[in-house]
């Protein structure tokens, strides 16, 4: 039996995430395990490096699967789009070792969320911003991301519900930049990220952009591991998968 | 009565094209008109400085109107934002004389061609790009270009039943660059553009790319006038209109 790996990138808009749901036939896993099913017969789990969830993007997803078929390890990606709709596009495919785990194995994932912040929404890819109008200080919110890299206790930055054991995680880097007008484009590196955590940590960056929260707040903010001091979640639509890294972070 | 001139954004996806038809109230005009009596209660005519076909957008599309309407005229964009839906969206409006027509006033209009030329289609924004993958030569391209500047008669590259009297058009400038990994974007700055003609321009630079016509041979298309010299006419989703352009281009 092979083991292959897989990149892929979707437009999470219509789906409810990546895993597989009872209620729902509108998740990334499922689009892909029925595609797999049509082109080699088999029943087989795909394993995802990361579970996105509903409404998020992926650029570079990775997922694992099992399989006896005869189909050449490179055809795969043209095999898979054949049968996937078009907003879910295998790009690249390899075998890999038995023992490989794509969610085990990485070492890291980068995340991208991206602002719009004009006075008016975009209409042309609005899809993929989160509009947020209010005038933001970028040096304050730069400040701010500087007190949360580090191996540190995300506790305070995780939504009720996350079904991690450990809140520590590292995050290796954030960068924060304009790109074209009016669009920020907030970049995070880390070695994990608990349920929504980058989504409050982008929430958080906006009230210190504004003015609402101080710069030096979130050292406390992590400090209380308490969800209720750091800024509500921003919407899926803005967030990207945008890497997942693996042999060295 | 005032005259109103307005800045509109579209993403054409769900759209008939931007003119009023009798068959589909899926047209940019008509949801403008309709925003327009919701907000005013006056059933008045919107004045569009060019009419995109199904399914392209449009960053700087111009529009003007008139009105007896008592709202300030910096609150129109707010105005008819609450009454469009999120794929049309009103970035600027100001007073302009009576006699100002949007179409006839300006002097050119710029659009963009959005090409992506991986082996795979994106999933992300591909509602954005024309998904072409033969292999491309840019310096074939950039050369063909070259022969499609300046003031010349087009007619070989307008569709049937383009209404235009007067075939002959002025190129300002064709520019083609690389833009990210595999994305090829030409931008096309004119006088006006007859039926089609932007998207005739890309098939048939898209064919000298691929090396089934010469770069030279543009000049014997354009002297033909032969609509069936030039190469095919790509897909609307590709097509943005950028700018519009008035007093002096």
């Amino acid at each position: 039996m092979r083991n292959i790996k897989c990149l892929v990138e979707y437009d999470g808009t219509n789906y409810s995430g990546w895993q597989r749901q009872a209620n729902t036939s509108m998740t990334i896993q499922q689009k892909l395990e029925e595609a797999l099913k049509g082109l080699t017969g088999e029943d087989t789990t795909i394993y995802g490096a990361g579970r996105t969830d509903a409404g998020v993007h992926a650029l570079g997803q990775v997922f694992n699967f099992f399989t006896d078929s005869s189909i050449p390890t490179d055809r795969f990606p043209y095999a898979f789009n054949t049968f996937l709709p078009a907003d879910i596009v295998v790009r690249g495919a390899r075998e890999v070792d038995a023992g490989f785990n794509s969610r085990h194995a990485s070492c890291g994932k980068i995340y991208r969320y991206q602002i719009y912040n004009g006075i008016f929404a975009r209409a042309i890819e609005r899809q993929y911003y989160y509009h947020y109008s209010a005038r933001l200080e970028l040096a304050r919110m730069k400040e701010a991301a500087g007190h949360m890299t580090g191996r540190q206790d995300f506790s305070a930055f995780r939504s009720a519900g996350c079904g991690a054991k450990d809140p520590v995680k590292e995050i290796y880097s954030i960068q924060i930049k304009e790109e074209n007008e009016d669009e920020i484009i907030i970049i995070f590196s880390g070695s994990g990220f608990l349920y929504h955590m980058v989504r409050i940590m982008v929430g958080t960056l906006l009230q210190v952009g504004r003015g609402r929260i101080k710069p030096e707040e979130v050292k406390e903010i992590l400090a209380s591991k308490d969800r209720r001091k750091a800024g509500p979640t921003v919407p899926p639509e803005g967030l990207i998968l945008q890497e997942v890294k693996y042999g060295g972070c």
